[in-house]
């Protein structure tokens, strides 16, 4: 299996606005952990870059200082394949400045691709998705953290990708381990 | 997509003997969200049961306390949801104690399956695994963790599967999102 090299796919972890097990909107904590697993699956799947959205300032600290960390700091010279994957994280503040970075670097804003462990008639299958990224336009896969995407972000997404279990059954993955499978099923290619 | 459920998979999550990033072998800490995260790719998934293997005692009170809080404590009443995929996890101090265990319930022991992030000549792909877990024989995934699986482990097994990524290229992913992946590519039919 090989990934998909001419695809320009990013993903954002999201910490608002989500929603919390009442379903009220929230802004979650960064989670250090988070970080390195979506990272390292993003660079093994070769995602373009993953950002990190919040915007709680001292929330940006924590999360910038432990990208400092493992890219120019101990952590990197400890273990260089852990910098190699926490230097794919930009830190931003909203979805929109998200939108205006890949704008800058792409030249044009990327597709706004929403995931949700719930499905709506608008969801759209993974295959389908997957053929549409061959094409090499930006893609920005969104995540949430707590209990998931605020309702106004699936709404505001240009695609809302199906969920990753079998809907009438049990489907409560980790945003990390969600995060993993939904790259390997876009990014590489089965023989 | 559906799961397949007439399949007999387990998962184990090794943490002696494994390896550290020197090559030696080691036994590694247990790993609150390991446990939260695999569990709940294994319920999503249907996978059987995941086995906590450690030899020591104190890691292993630490696992089932884990374990009580989310199935017969507080946490379960907060999140049921969440008490749903803790109830899969078994703490056992061997692979052979978990071996038997199987054969205790299942009648015969399980086909040992390893996973490492390297490939080797014997390796095998994820097509024909799923191909055996169809025949309905028990069959326990078994993960390192730390740096991953000790050399003993990988040549005592039955089945070596091959690795997630690339390997030409970057192929460093948690154990957490690798375990959920490979749950994913074995036990998701595609359409």
């Amino acid at each position: 299996m090989k990934t998909l090299s001419g695809v320009n796919l990013h993903v954002a972890l999201i910490h608002y606005p989500v929603v919390n097990k009442n379903g009220e909107t929230v802004a979650s904590a960064v989670t250090n952990l988070d970080l390195h697993d979506i990272a390292r699956a993003a660079r093994t799947f070769g995602a373009r870059a993953l950002y990190v959205i919040t915007p709680l300032d001292d929330q940006r600290e924590l999360a910038e200082k432990i990208v400092r960390h493992w890219t120019s700091g101990p952590g990197g010279v400890h273990n260089p394949k852990r910098r190699e994957a926490l230097e794919l994280i930009r830190v931003t503040t909203s979805l929109e400045e998200t939108q205006s970075h890949i704008a800058g670097e792409y030249g044009r804003p990327p597709v706004i691709v929403a995931t949700c462990a719930r499905r709506y008639p608008k969801s759209v299958a993974f295959t389908t998705l997957e053929e549409r990224l061959q094409t090499g336009t930006p893609h920005l896969l969104i995540f949430g953290t707590a209990w998931g995407l605020a309702p106004e972000l699936i709404s505001a997404s240009d695609i809302l990708l199906e969920p990753i279990g079998d809907h009438e059954g049990y489907n409560h993955l980790s945003v990390r381990c969600a995060a993993a499978i939904v790259l390997d099923r876009l990014m590489m290619r089965r023989p």
